[in-house]
């Protein structure tokens, strides 16, 4: 489960030099054997429930090997458009499906891209309302320090380097309240607006969250974006683990003002069953964004290009150079349709609401913030070193592993469920581990 | 070869909506066959010589496979140790194949990453040079439009798109002029920082080329290094494709001077075998980069990662997430050995140079540029015209496929030998239907 490898370990058993003369294939595969699979954390055993999911399935990666087997490049619409239209149509499709606005469909005046992750994503989203708060002058320019943008403290760090990256600077970041659920405090972000705002700052851009990484909280979408909407600010939603709950019409009210946004993504290498990387990410104003990003050297220049009949995603994101990702993502949404995926995300929901309620009904553990879907956030009473012994035992077990995080100063156990093979009983077994781990503690009867 | 699919044929002939129910996976295949195949320009067949080379080979295919299989996520060195120690022992390996000098290995200050792609890789260096000049300020208050950077009028376009990215802004993007083989003029770089610096400008960087995209010219690195150290600038190396190259000892003069750079990156994806995305990128200073990207929540804090005895990777590159890309280049280096990847690239530099004798013994065609290694920059001597009409006839013949440029203002095609499988047979057969195109021209005697 996690690795047990000791910094070094796997290096010192490699060669110093590598081979002049090539190699049997079976050699390769022995090594694998021997010396990586050792140093592998399996983030794809139905055991893993730390950090975010980053799972996978057969037809992801089948659909992934097709995409390395072309070797298409699709920097450009030209250089293979099979790559830049399934993309579109699949991303199309996904408005659809999470039932997201119909202002990122394509045939509007938004349209979506995959990205690598979502930091990147981000990234995107922040430089388009940097770009568009100042006229489009940063690019050309420079940063002046400022243009200032708005997370809250339960923010995705990646939003921090974002800001580091775009030459806005995280003393520009600034890290609105949250209420007592962990959500961003519309009030506090609005009054710290106006601040800067009169102290002749340029407000560019608000991130609001559909489940943090921490603890799943959601911001209240609606409600910032009213704010975004007085003060013109981009609003960006980072639905990143949690988006992928939208394809359940039921789950969909926890991203309710989404149609709000100028910009939303969501990771299928997360929780729907994509291998990674595959982040999709959907602006409403694709002008803002390709105006943000376009560079057109001559060596580039088409005839597909010049005519503006096509999409040239080179324009929609930090890289030039991108594979065909789109393969991976359109075999997993046909291998098992609209309602094969629903079926597995509702059967996560509710192994997690089934743990969600053990932790309620047991006395030496509590939760430590609401579960609206697939993680589970909780603690043994005992305090922090306690919660630390019975994380630091669990994992060294080989039976599961889990990762923690701190609110409210406290340390936290996270178990998220959404690896693609994880059942009922892997459940069971995991909380069966956790409350024999926690027996044991010197404090227990 | 180059795809002759219409704008928006492909997505026509997909459904407008997602399937409700799970397909089998022969129907999938069958529309991968008949629908998505036409769309595809043919970046693998041994007669693609356009832009520069995505090569890739079985052994790096299956490497990726196994990556997308065992679905690790490399963020940190504690999330599978063996993704991170594989990578920084591999890149170790290059550094030696490729002659560049030892403070880019892990045992010095410096060591190597896998980036998706040179663009990320110089936006990394350009960041990490900006935090330098501005004493690690601008991360915190955000650039202040002072800062400068350097590249030649032939440097690749994402350094135009760093410096947007970063807030330096293209205003502080200096394109130095080249001298008559297009390569950097040292002199006119030093003029323009003194300039630079006269008006209270802060100089951080400077970007040299081994091999640019336009047409393979060489900056004189070890000349503009001088400069880079009389100023205190970062200097960084781009052999996004030609740094392949060096793993021939006779090829490595041409970037002469590397052992003075801060950073330095090249492509396996493109010549090296290694199927995208597989940038690998160097720099002599670790801590400077590091202290540029890093950002540590509490929910991704581990003992390995405080104990300072690891590498946690997500604070070498822009992403977060990554997966485990070293697979498939070790792969490579074992199934070719040093010695077989010299023989591939030794041929396909023997081949172009074959190609550019016949050019040049050619009454009708001349060189563009001079030839020192796998492109060809070339032109029939009846102008543009007579040089788009003989490109668009042979692209869209399905023959062979290859792009243009502008040298001197004039229309330039290139061909590049560099795909995998290219052999004597397809370059002679290139040239042949060049000839033919030409002779088909009507100013044709």
């Amino acid at each position: 489960m996690l690795s047990q490898a000791k910094p070094g370990e796997i290096r010192s058993s490699l060669p110093a030099n590598p081979p002049a003369h090539g190699e049997p294939f079976d050699a390769l595969l022995k090594d694998v054997e021997k010396l990586i699979l050792p140093g592998i954390t399996h983030w794809q055993s139905p055991n893993f429930f730390a950090y975010f999911p980053c799972n996978a399935s057969g037809p992801g990666i089948l659909g992934d090997l097709l995409s390395s087997g072309l070797g298409v490049q699709g920097m450009l619409w030209s250089t293979s458009p099979a790559c830049t239209e399934l993309e579109t149509h699949v991303l199309d499709w996904l408005v659809t499906m999470l039932g997201l606005p119909e202002k990122f469909l394509s045939s509007s005046a938004g349209g979506g891209v995959i990205q690598d992750t979502a930091s990147s994503a981000a990234l995107c989203a922040l430089l388009a309302a940097r770009e568009r708060a100042t006229n489009y002058s940063s690019n050309k320019k420079g940063c002046d320090g400022r243009v200032v943008a708005y997370v809250s403290t339960q923010t995705h760090s990646s939003l921090q380097k974002a800001a580091m990256i775009a030459g806005i600077g995280v003393d520009n970041l600034r890290s609105i309240d949250v209420d007592e659920n962990f959500a961003m405090r519309p009030d506090a972000l609005a009054s710290q607006i106006e601040a800067d705002k009169r102290a002749g700052l340029v407000p560019c851009f608000v991130c609001t969250t559909v489940g943090t990484t921490s603890s799943n909280a959601m911001d209240p979408i609606a409600d910032v974006a009213q704010v975004c909407r007085q003060h013109n600010l981009w609003l960006h939603v980072d639905a990143a683990m949690s988006g992928t709950a939208a394809i359940c019409p039921e789950f969909r009210h926890l991203q309710n003002g989404v149609e709000l946004a100028d910009s939303y993504n969501f990771n299928p290498h997360k929780w729907m069953f994509t291998n990674f990387d595959c982040n999709c990410f959907w602006v409403a104003d694709r002008k803002a964004l390709i105006q943000t990003l376009s560079i057109l050297p001559e060596y580039l220049r088409n005839q597909a290009t010049e005519s503006g009949a096509v999409i040239d995603y080179r324009d929609w994101h930090i890289q030039l150079g991108r594979r065909f990702r789109s393969l991976k993502l359109w075999f997993v949404i046909r291998h098992y349709g609209v309602e094969g995926l629903q079926h597995h995300i509702r059967r996560h929901v509710e192994l997690a609401q089934q743990f969600a309620a053990w932790v309620r009904n047991d006395e030496n553990f509590e939760l430590a913030a609401p579960t609206p879907l697939n993680l589970i956030c909780f603690r043994h009473k005992a305090g922090d070193a306690a919660n630390q012994t019975i994380m630091d035992r669990l994992n060294s077990s080989g039976d599961l592993f889990l990762t923690h995080t701190k609110l409210n100063g406290k340390l936290t156990l996270r178990l998220c469920v959404g690896q693609t093979n994880t059942q009922a009983k892997h459940v069971e077994r995991a909380w069966q581990r956790i409350r024999e781990e926690a027996n044991k503690l010197p404090s227990a009867a």
